[in-house]
């Protein structure tokens, strides 16, 4: 018996490991001989990182960037467990988290940073990159970035533009001789489940810019600045990112890896099940625990609990779910090879209560939801793995 | 594919026959070919003659009595789809919920309508009875029924006493000339999950008598009349209820029935798994699907969702348990045939919330944890039965 742990995390309550390690606890419990291998998965989203590196067994480095309005920042990249792959999530040097709420600010929010991010990583010799856009506090296109990076974005006069999405409008002439020329000759993987385009009604500005603070004044403004923006990358490469689907992602950031960065797109989630090696483990497997804090019939849109059935299914593994909070409308998971979504609620109480204990109760919930899936089976190989 | 779904019901929101037709939704839901079989039952205890009338497709009359107090009340007795058996529980008749709180005074409370319901029914050609004790208002030993069937219990002075546990230090003298004669040629089941002695510390007195109003004062004299009662049953009959295990059940009523009537004393729950035919039903089962509002190590002791488990152990058929609320200690269940202990709840709720809505979640979650049962087996045999 081989079961397959890889929970996303339970937001507010508990981080993926330790959900992977309640689960583990539990189906100890009911098979103490059961083969488990712990595979905790972020979304592919803010995160990813962190679970790549603790997957792996790789490291973190921390480095001093500008932050998303010009102040410095402690930002981090990661080197999985293979020496030679390095993570970087943008919203680690130019995200939401970086800003308070009153100073948030997309005319002036740079990622500046997360180029210098990808400098340092370069620097240090690394040639193969997973970069995860995504909960980021600007809409520059990408454009702080590329000068981190050593491209010349000039205006009228042959001046450097300075930071933000406010001076996208300025951009008269691209200068891509001092742009670093390692780049060309590295690999991007660019994680990301947003497919919005750069510009209009769909773009970047008006989808994304007013939970960054945007006005609407501003969000006109900003796609305006993004179309000259897309304009002047056109002239200088031929590459249309206008209506370039994932061009919007990170407030344009997707635009700029998709001009002038080698890159293969890829959903999050399919990162982070590539590279934590579900699909090696899965040849062998009999059952897929998965799970997060809420799941419904959003779940089947990319998420982990889906992302992972899906590689589970293909592999004609069944996948079981668990979860605080079942929504409505589940069914549409058993065609994905969901055996079944289980509550981790064993009692009336609060969310409160229910976060608190969140670890208790996964652990005993995945217990009883192993007991039952494999009862018949262990039960016809003699069943004394069920007594106690 | 053969469920039998035995839950008792689930107390506040749910009667044993919702219970099991919810559960038999979700089943349905999950695979639309299942065979199953509904019966629902009681624990033995109230609601054990509904249970078995509507479980046999039987019948129920009604007839007016004498209450605990001597006022008129309206009681109802039994007769299950064989047409022979009658069922009789005392607690319509002299039951807790017929007197006001305020009221409740196990000196005066009688048990002579329970005896009118055993009159009635012998009246109405009836010789095989089911007596289901407990919820009794009544301390009196049983003396108000062994009146209302003839017996003549007398003081010093010849006199009949009168109604209660208060009187019982009155007798003298016990003469049965008068007697019911039909009593010895019928046959009594005693229904009961108590084994408490009629006298003593944990007598009927001592034990029952502070919740059906007793003071302190009031259980010393309750115990010492039971005491003269035994002492005279002893020299009219020899005998000895005195220390007589479950003579003290529903207040002494026990041992008025082991001294004066032909019985068979059983667990509640053994006579309506008996009756509602689990036994039968077991031979070619696959899965026995039981509950109750709330599964902990107390449920072990005599209780529905354990007597289920039990009788479908003897039959190797596993037992798979729905509950709103999981407590601790389940852990003694695996050891009866239980398979898995599954909570209802599904999301972070009161208590409220959860009876308000226990018939959908009871579907739901009956449903999720019958897929995670049979989905291996299913899946074997074409597994055309998990498609929606």
């Amino acid at each position: 018996m081989k079961i397959i742990i890889a929970p996303d995390s339970f937001k507010g309550s508990l981080s993926a490991i330790e959900a992977a390690n309640a689960i583990n606890r539990g189906i100890k419990k009911a098979f103490k001989e059961a083969e488990t291998v712990l595979l905790p998965v972020g979304d592919g989203g803010e995160g990813t990182m962190e679970t790549l590196v603790a997957a792996t067994g790789g490291e973190i480095r921390t480095v001093s960037v500008t932050g998303p309005l010009g102040n410095q920042v402690e930002a981090a990249y990661g080197i999985l467990g293979d020496s030679e792959t390095c993570v970087i999530e943008m919203a680690s040097a130019s995200g939401l988290h970086l800003v308070p709420e009153e100073k948030l600010s997309p005319l002036q929010a740079t990622t500046y940073g997360t180029g210098q991010l990808i400098q340092h990583a370069l620097d240090d010799g690394f040639t193969s990159f997973i970069i995860g856009l995504g909960g980021s506090a600007t809409n520059d296109g990408g454009a702080g970035m590329l000068q981190a990076l050593g491209m010349q974005l000039l205006d009228g006069q042959g001046n450097e533009i300075g930071h933000g999405g406010g001076e996208l409008n300025k951009i008269k002439r691209i200068d891509l001789h001092s742009f670093d020329k390692r780049i060309k000759d590295s690999k991007f993987i660019i994680a990301s489940d947003v497919q919005n385009p750069l510009i209009g009604l769909d773009g970047a500005s008006h989808v994304f810019g007013p939970q960054k603070g945007a006005t609407a004044a501003d969000v006109e403004l900003l796609d305006s600045n993004l179309t000259n923006w897309a304009d002047e990358i056109e002239q200088a490469t031929g590459i249309k990112l206008h209506d370039q689907p994932g061009a919007g992602a990170a407030g344009g950031i997707g635009g700029a890896f998709q001009a002038f960065f080698p890159v293969e797109a890829k959903r999050g989630i399919d990162v982070v099940l590539d590279y934590i090696k579900l699909d090696e483990e899965l040849t062998n497997a009999d059952l897929v625990i998965t799970g997060e804090g809420r799941v419904d019939s959003q779940t089947v849109f990319g998420k982990t609990p889906m992302g992972v059935a899906q590689a589970a299914k293909n592999r004609n593994v069944p996948t079981i779910l668990m979860t605080g909070s079942v929504g409505k409308g589940i069914e549409v998971l058993y065609d994905f090879g969901v055996v079944s979504v289980n509550s981790i609620i064993n009692n009336p109480m609060s969310l409160k209560e229910a976060m608190e204990h969140a670890e208790e109760l996964l652990e005993s919930s995945a217990e009883q939801v192993v007991r039952s899936y494999f009862y018949q089976s262990v039960k016809e190989k003699g069943g004394h793995l069920l007594e106690n």
